[in-house]
This record gives structure tokens, sequence and C-alpha cells, in this order.
């Protein structure tokens, strides 16, 4: 049993980043290491990470990978040594359409590595200082939305309907919904959680279910279509979800599933909260 | 490849009750043969056959190869021969509690073994007339309701919701919310139908969509929480279900997850058809 907040699903260490290996949870908690932009790039389209935040911190990292080996592969050829970085930029891209946080992490390393005024070498380092602060700003940032989530799940025993992963496994840690969901735990230890487990990859089942047992709270799965009769009995307080993306009008794209659940939580009254 | 209407999931066949094995579909169609009614009971138990109209069908089967026992176990002894079937009636009721069919099929039979007037022998022989009839008067039920719906749903190119599996393999044959599905084919082979998952157990992936494929309708099949995105986007013309038990006042109670798609369906001003 590990404490509250102990998930880091990618993490900068000795010049690798390393990653929880997803697609083997609930049942094996297996790190893996990647040294190349190539390899993170495979582990990210092999779903080895995955969720929009994590997916962000990971390509930033992955473009230090990227600028320590065009180091030496490109000793002192400026060009080169950009067009590798380049290429990495592409081909992390590339990856997974979906999630906002991916290319805005690769847009904010070009800045460094195509902003001109700094050697190879500088650039390197000026990337890897971004790299964790990104990391630093995504935990800081889970740790205020749960915060400010929590105060507005009040009630002496809240049951928060959750779908998908949008949990410490998808962001650098603590997560966004389940960021929500852990600060409500700490204010009020008999919250429960209801699992919806996310056809057809699972997410819920194998992930969020994964990480609240883990913590000690208290939770149940559920098949997604039961949702439906948990809101028509009553049994539900509040829906918190993630995003992969939100718009500045607050439309937001989800998993799928994600519509489906806010139709059900306004018919039955449910307070929806991304 | 099968033609039209060509599965029967439960047939009274020389003394025994030879039901389609529904929980190795769709990988391997393989029939067993119930000689007693405790070999059907366990079938009906371990869902080898499930469906509200198919378990009517199977539990009057069923008591009549109880009745075949009792008469050769309680020859000349008819207080015994009753009782043997006032056990038959109890066992098979307590196998499933849900579908209202199977109580109703039992109540059909204890009329004639327990309301006098005839021996043994002639009861037994009643018994098996009276199963083939439920047999038969299901079978033309469900190609009354099949024909009914057909005519509420026209349209150039029909796209049918539906969720669990309330098809041939439901019923004595054809299906009550497949039976619509089916008539609509025969009117206009354009018809689509996208196919509910249906979890926990996947009666719509493996049961649905094997019976659709085997008849050469086109259908899609997708995750039970990806209905709500199908309909926002416009592209189910109707949703056709099954139901469990019907109250006099229209109320239904069906699998998990009907409620949800009732929910999304009235959101988007799509036609709901029971």
């Amino acid at each position: 049993m590990a404490g509250a907040d102990s998930i880091r699903p990618v993490v900068w260490e000795d010049g690798a980043v390393v990653l929880i290996d997803q697609r083997r949870l609930p049942l094996e908690e297996v790190y893996v290491r990647c040294r190349t932009w190539q390899e993170l790039a495979a582990r990210i389209c092999d779903m080895t990470v995955r969720g929009a935040p994590a997916l962000g911190v990971a390509a930033a990292m992955g473009m230090v990978l990227a600028g320590r080996t065009a180091l030496i592969e490109h000793a002192g050829d400026g060009a080169g040594f950009r067009a590798a970085l380049q290429d990495a930029s592409k081909g992390l891209f590339a990856t997974r359409p979906t999630a906002y946080n991916l290319p805005w992490a690769l847009r904010e390393m070009e800045q460094i590595w195509n902003g001109g005024g700094l050697d190879p070498k500088q650039t390197v380092a000026a990337m890897e200082r971004r790299a964790l602060e990104i990391f630093e700003q995504d935990l800081a940032a889970c740790r205020a939305i749960g915060e400010r989530g929590a105060e507005l799940i009040t009630g002496e025993r809240p049951v928060i309907l959750t779908h998908c992963n949008a949990g410490a496994l998808a962001t650098a840690g603590y997560g966004t919904a389940l960021g929500v969901v852990r600060s409500v735990y700490a204010r009020n230890p008999r919250l429960h959680v209801l699992v919806d487990e996310t056809r057809p990859l699972l997410q819920g089942a194998r992930l969020t279910a994964w990480e609240l047992m883990r913590e000690g709270i208290s939770c149940e799965l559920i098949t997604d279509n039961m949702a439906g009769w948990f809101m028509r009995q009553g049994l539900v307080t509040h829906v918190v979800v993630g995003a992969d993306r939100i718009t500045a009008n607050g439309d937001f794209a989800n998993k799928v599933g994600t519509y489906t659940v806010s139709v059900l939580a306004r018919e039955h009254g449910v307070p929806f909260l991304v």
C-alpha cells in the first residue's frame, strides 16, 4: 500500500525517460527506460504512456533526448543539429493526434531549439530545464485543479462518477479529474467513487481503479452502460472527467463515452465537472 | 452462409430439448441435448440458453421432460407423478428471476398437470402439445412484432441501434427487436444496424452481431458508450430493443444500459421502439 500521490508515470532520470508501462497495469507494475526519442515515440504509439498532460511532459522530455543524441551525432554542425531536432519534433508530433498538450509541449521546445541565440550545448541544457519545468508546472496545475474542484464538491458523502483515466497516470502526477478526487478525499474520507470501465481500452478498469485502490479510496467498478442506472437511482452526486482539449468557449473533447455521461448528468441534474 | 430466419435456439426433438450453446457463439456453433429437466435447468443457469421468450419455450419443454421421466418413475402413482412435476416446476422457476416468460410458461403447464381430469399419460401428451404450441405462438408473435415494427421504420436508409440480443437466439426464432430488423431488411436491404456490444456479458458483440452477419444484414459493432456520439452525429434513425418484461402502463425492464440508451434517444429525438 503506497501513500497518497506517489504515482509518477513519466520521470526524467539520468538522461533517460522512465515510464510506467500502463498496458501492463493493474496486473504488473513495470517501468521502461527510453534513451532515444524514437524509443519514446514508439511507447507513445503503443500506449505504454497515455493521458494528455503526461504526453506533453513525455514529448518535452523526448525532445531533450533528441537534443542529447544530436549533440553527439552533429557535433560542430549547427544546421545538422537543428535538422535532427526538426525530425524528432515531427516524429513525436505524429504519434498521437488527439491530445492538446503534446503539440503544445513541442512548440514550447521549438522556441528554444529554433529560437536562435544559443549554441547546441546551451540549447540542450535549456530544453532540459524547460522539460523539467513543464513537469513541475503540470504537477502544480493538477494540485490546483484538485483544490478548486474539491471546493465545489461538498456534502456528507459525495459519490463521484468518473470516466476513463484522468489520474496521476495521465499527468505528471496527482491527476486532473482524480486530482479533484484526491483533494476531496483529503477533506472527506467518506468519499466514494464509481469508475466507468471505459471501453474499448478499459482505462477506467485498468488504471483508475488501480490508482484509487492504491490510495485506499473507496471505489466500485461499473460497466459504462450502468452510469444511467446509478444516476436514476440518485446514487451519483457529481461527475468529474478530464479532457483531451478544451476550447475558449468551454467546449471540450475527451474519451468516447464522455458525451453520453454528460447527457445523463443533465437529464438527472447531476453537476458535471471537467 | 445460412438463409434468413434459420436460427432456432430451443428445439423439441425426439423427446429431448436441443439448445444452441450461446456461451460458445460466435466462435463455435455447438448444440447440446437435454434429456432431463435438471439438465435443462442447469443450462438455463449457466446461460447456454438465454432471452426471455426462449426461456419460456425452454421451461415449457423442460416440464415435458419432467413429465416423461415421472411417467416411468411414478407409474400408477398419480400423487407421486404430480409431486415430481411440482418439484420440476419449482426447480425451473428458480433458475432465472428476471424474465417474465419463464414463470408464465410454468403456470401454463401447471394448468395441465395440476388441473385434474387427465391421467398421467394424457397429461404428458397434453403438456407436449402445449409446449410446441408455445414455441409456434412465440415464433408467430415475433413475426407479427417484426411486421408491426417494420411499418414504423421507413426512410431511404434506416440505421437502427440495438442493445443486448433480442434476436432469434432470445426467442423461439426470428426475434423481437431483431424480428423488426429482419422485417425492415426484407423491405429495404439498405438497412444498417449499429450493435451495442452490451457489457458485461457482450450479448450484442457475441450474439446479435453473429445473427446479423449470418443473415447478411449490414452491421457495425460499437462499444456501449459510443451510442451517444452516433446519435449526436445524426447517424441513428431508430432505436429498437427487447424487454425482459413490460407492465400494463408501458414501463419495461431490460438489460442494463437500455435506460441509458433511452435517455440518449430522447435527448436526440430518435424514435425508441420496445
